[in-house]
């Protein structure tokens, strides 16, 4: 296993876990025996078995034909149709992947939000160079992603005409139904299935997070592998012996002991993306029915210089998962110099890896010492199977820990109030009764 | 003013504000006679009447040779030698400003963290093209600038040999003292002063940020223009007329009614990292003796679709102050489609500014609805001069929230711990005491 759970450092006496054992093992047996809320939606659990290997050949055909025929390609998608890939490409490729071109095509994603400026910049971006653009939307209605798909689908047919476009649209929809899959099939685009059974934050194995990973340079059979190995491992029934209900436990035990707020802390900046796609997972899952941790990331060492200090002596409301990666893609070292003006001689020859590591433990042993417990997840490194392997153990942990909470984990009833009032106001058919309402309150 | 604040949809009753009156009062007249804790550090409150003309056309010059000399600069910062810049590049050139290349040399930030990768892809992204460095450290000591600038100073040497790296080095450090300072005299780099009455978080309006800003195409006259203003408008000691005194007095009452977490949410990803200089701002500000609001930032509408859920139904422990910004640099349309398969007709001709003003105040309405109070801060739009006014409004309303609560606005003292911890790890002469007792923790 390429991941490890470390929760030396969150303060437990020792029965502590043993006491809440039995909740961790029903909530784990609610999951695995699909007999909990949500239970339609486990299209996920066994992923790595049941995945369509002939749709995953043709993802990685598309991807080689996206890398043919373009430089960029325009994700458009929102929530899960978003933040996974993203994130596998960050993972994997850094912050400025985009900007090095090191492997696979430049990826940029657009319906994310309602930004005139962000995307007339992907637009300027882009400029006169080829691109192709993957829409993503079970759908086809969501109003972000469609509205960025009619401009960048007014672009491609602009540039390359009705059959062009049609060679450079990709559209991830549902199986059969659904207005995007309407217009793919009348207009002849490539299409790939959203799964029925798996919802939006737990979609990015599957064709939606897939397509875009593998166009941007992502060797998706790694990824599967390491998704594989962690469903394997995962399965254990033995409590002690199984870091996805461990994880669950300890956040369990946080929540139980007043934490209102989980953050998630890396030392990589390659990992920012993961920390927004751990959010959405987090976030949608258990924040229902009042209740829930809070999730939020940060970037280690730089937010120690921002919010290190309320995590040192602020309000006590949080506690940390650090996640630490092992070994880096490169090697820097601190050079000597003679002068010594900075005094920084003491670490010359030292790697800033070795150095990175001092900080996370130091900073470690400051925050428990300050009363922010910690846990810590090792990752090997940050290749496309840790990517795999980390994504599973989320989903799982993140399942079990829904359960013992007593939520829905599968469900996002929240999301669509904004929507409505969104939809209202713009005077979308359908919705004229609350307008007046709505636009009364704005007044007032 | 380009900036308003409304706080109808807080949820209070009619006497609340008046009830809080003269602690606000009592906090302002705490800060403005310089009578409180901390008050050693004001010079940012009256930054725009008092800063040094000479060294602000000294700053501009600098960056005109930056411009002429090269293509990229590496800024070496960390904290509030790092975020203000960045904030307010991207607000004034988006997210994609290094891409775009509309204005002034792309700018990278380095010496924020540790992380190897990071530091060789801005190597790798430099390549062979002309860069120069701006480091920025008022002691010269800290651990990850000093990192940062041994090995970009090495790379520099190495292109240009000693003379010619002199040229491109720009130091921005303490006036008389450190080894920042020490280095630069002797080895003849420019120098610009971290004033010693400013600290860190307040200090993006002095050399610090003013040398990468214009470097980076911002309008600095433009920005010193707005705060001026800002520095003028809220020296109005009426509670009711006074919007810094206003946002305080709301945070403190959110505070009290048992809120944990303020988050910082605006609908354009340009915002992202004022964001993230606010994070700063408010966290080691008020993050102290076991107090604060917890600040956190978002991006919407993408963020409704992951932490949506939450904010709408989960715990009830946050609130909302909404970065709303009226004017987008860019304009776009929603085309008409005669099929609709998406059913989006009804909005098109609709503008995205006009779709995401709809999804703000529907979001404002839904989450209201839900129990989040929600303030909204209007932005005219997001220009040099509103950067200004924005930085000071924020840098003065946080001076009197942190009086309300009790706090020395002006300290950090939490962020030494893990320093320490880190130095003691790496063997740093005189930590050797510290270094057995936290290994055998570690170990335990």
């Amino acid at each position: 296993m390429s991941i490890k759970l470390n929760y030396e450092n969150v303060g437990l006496r020792d029965h502590e876990l043993e006491y809440v054992r039995p909740l961790a093992e029903a909530a784990f047996g609610t999951l695995t025996r699909h007999t909990g809320p949500g239970h339609e939606m486990l299209g996920w659990l066994e992923l790595p078995y049941t995945y369509d290997k002939e749709e995953f050949a043709r993802i990685k055909a598309a991807a080689k034909r996206i890398q043919e025929q373009s430089q960029v390609l325009v994700v458009i998608g929102i929530g899960g149709s978003y933040l996974g890939a993203r994130a596998g490409l960050e993972f994997v490729k850094g912050p400025f992947g985009n900007q090095l071109r090191e492997k696979g095509v430049e990826v940029y994603f657009a319906g994310s939000n309602l930004s005139a400026d962000y995307m007339q910049d992907i637009l300027n971006i882009i400029g006169e160079r080829d691109f192709s653009v993957n829409v993503i939307s079970k759908s086809g209605t969501t109003t972000e992603p469609a509205a960025a798909f009619r401009i960048f689908r007014a672009e491609l047919e602009r540039r390359y005409g009705i059959s062009g476009a049609r060679d450079r649209i990709y559209a991830t929809t549902d199986r059969t139904k659904g207005a995007l899959r309407e217009m793919a099939e009348q207009k002849g685009y490539k299409t790939f299935v959203v799964p029925d059974n798996i919802g939006g934050r737990f979609s990015c194995l599957s064709a939606v997070g897939l397509l875009p990973m593998a166009a941007g340079g992502m060797d998706i059979d790694r990824v599967m592998e390491g998704c594989l190995h962690s469903c394997e491992v995962y399965e254990n029934p033995n409590f002690l012996g199984n870091d996805v209900m461990l994880y669950a436990a300890l956040r369990f035990l946080m929540l139980m002991k007043g934490k209102r707020v989980e953050l998630l802390a890396s030392y990589e900046p390659a990992l920012t993306m993961f920390g927004e796609w751990y959010k959405q997972l987090m976030a949608e899952s258990e924040g229902k029915d009042g209740k829930g941790l809070f999730p939020v990331s940060a970037n280690f060492t730089t937010d120690l210089h921002s919010i290190g200090q309320f995590i040192q002596d602020g309000s006590r409301i949080m506690f940390e998962t650090v996640l630490w990666v092992e070994h880096t893609r490169h090697t820097l070292t601190i050079p000597n110099d003679p002068v010594n003006a900075d005094g920084l001689n003491f670490a010359a020859g030292v790697s800033l890896q070795e150095m990175n590591e001092k900080a996370m433990k130091g900073t470690l042993l400051a925050h428990v010492d300050g009363g922010a417990p910690n846990l810590i997840i090792t990752l090997d490194r940050l290749d496309d199977y840790t990517f795999g392997e980390l994504v599973y153990f989320f989903w799982k942990s993140l399942a079990v820990s829904g359960y013992m909470i007593g939520v829905n984990p599968f469900d996002q009833p929240g999301v669509e109030a904004y929507k409505k009032n969104m939809f209202a106001l713009l005077g979308k058919p359908g919705y004229e009764n609350m307008q007046e309402a709505l636009e009364a309150r704005l007044k007032s």
